[in-house]
């Protein structure tokens, strides 16, 4: 089933294509609705395809060599992903599953694969992703090597807020369960940590976001008591 | 001072390049050697070069948040690296230190850039080697998340030998020192750690290679007892 090209289109990483390639990807591509929690790319096989997402949200899923689940990042609207086995032929290193109803993209491997070396500025795209990928995951595994959950859950929430000063915003914020994989600990000991720096203003609430008083949480995400 | 076309030439990333683009890349590049433990790019600063590596060892080397020492990566000569500042212009991620006295050119990022992703052949070596850096940080969180030293030596070895089959070979291994820093433990772990494998036959020294039995080397990585 094909999709339309106007919907490729809307994807930033596909937006430098001429109207007559968008219009031969769109024919070949096809799209497919997720139910939340469903396993939208298993791990350890190698997708054939560019996943796109439409709308919904998707998170990426790991396992520890002992066993636990480890969230690694999010996926939201406009965005790609399965670009490794893409580029590699490499089995997908995670899973990707999906945290609410979700619509996907799938555009051939075969036919999006030379585009993306051939089209400087999908190349730049593409490796600008990567590189951004590879800072996330320096900045993980220095999290995950935090013993205190504190300390270890200040700096994760850092890592989500971008850009700005003094007052940051995390927008769309994850749920305490969806922070609690991310950082591998409990959702309770999420959840007490969420209360003590909400009584002492470090975080605010504002609808689906969180509001953080971004100088107080860098100081206790570095080990200090922000008294 | 310039360096010899043919110098470039020799690196896989710029051997697709024609040849007066490389005398013109040549002409502009200079080359530096450094001491035994030098640092060849400090962390935090955004070098505005690509780095390739004529002869030498480095050792690409993080802190965690609380101060401990973990070495990342090895790079051998034929290798480039400083490649994700060149894509985005943000920060060196982790600093790189010489392993033994080694011989660097550096070609100014201004030049060099646009030819990364305007040469379809060079851009899909980017892409494949962030696409690999990915990957290995994936295997080595993993690696990082467990808590028998047996087993984190282990899980390390096995991603240090690539390819065949029953017996693998790891060339030119890492001291027990590198190793030590690679997968956060002392050096007199590591080093009673190595006389268990040795002593049991899981490994054997050849020269400066190490023959690892691959499949008991496995057992014991995913916490068997390999008897």
């Amino acid at each position: 089933m094909a999709v339309h090209p106007l919907l490729l289109q809307q994807f930033p990483l596909l937006k430098s294509l001429p109207a007559d390639v968008l219009e031969r990807l769109a024919g070949q591509a096809s799209s497919q609705s997720f139910a939340k929690r469903e396993v939208v790319l298993p791990k350890s096989t190698a997708p054939r395809h560019l996943c796109l997402l439409v709308n919904g949200r998707l998170q990426a899923i790991d396992f520890t060599l002992d066993g636990r689940e480890v969230g690694l990042y999010f996926i939201d609207p406009g965005d790609y992903f399965a670009e490794l086995a893409l580029i590699d032929g490499q089995p997908q290193p995670e899973l990707v599953i999906s945290n609410s109803v979700s619509q996907v993209v799938f555009v051939p491997a075969a036919e999006v694969r030379p585009l993306l070396f051939s089209t400087p500025a999908m190349a730049e795209a593409l490796c600008r992703r990567l590189a951004q990928r590879v800072r996330v995951q320096v900045t993980h595994r220095q999290i995950l090597g935090l013993t205190n959950p504190l300390q270890r859950i200040c700096a994760h929430l850092e890592l989500l807020t971008l850009g700005g000063d003094g007052q940051r915003r995390i927008v769309k914020a994850p749920t305490h369960q969806e922070i609690a994989i991310m950082v591998s600990l409990t959702r309770e000991t999420v959840t007490r940590t969420f209360q003590v720096l909400q009584t002492r203003g470090v975080l605010t609430r504002d609808g689906e976001d969180l509001v953080v008083d971004s100088a107080r949480m860098s100081d206790l995400a570095s080990g200090g008591t922000s008294d």
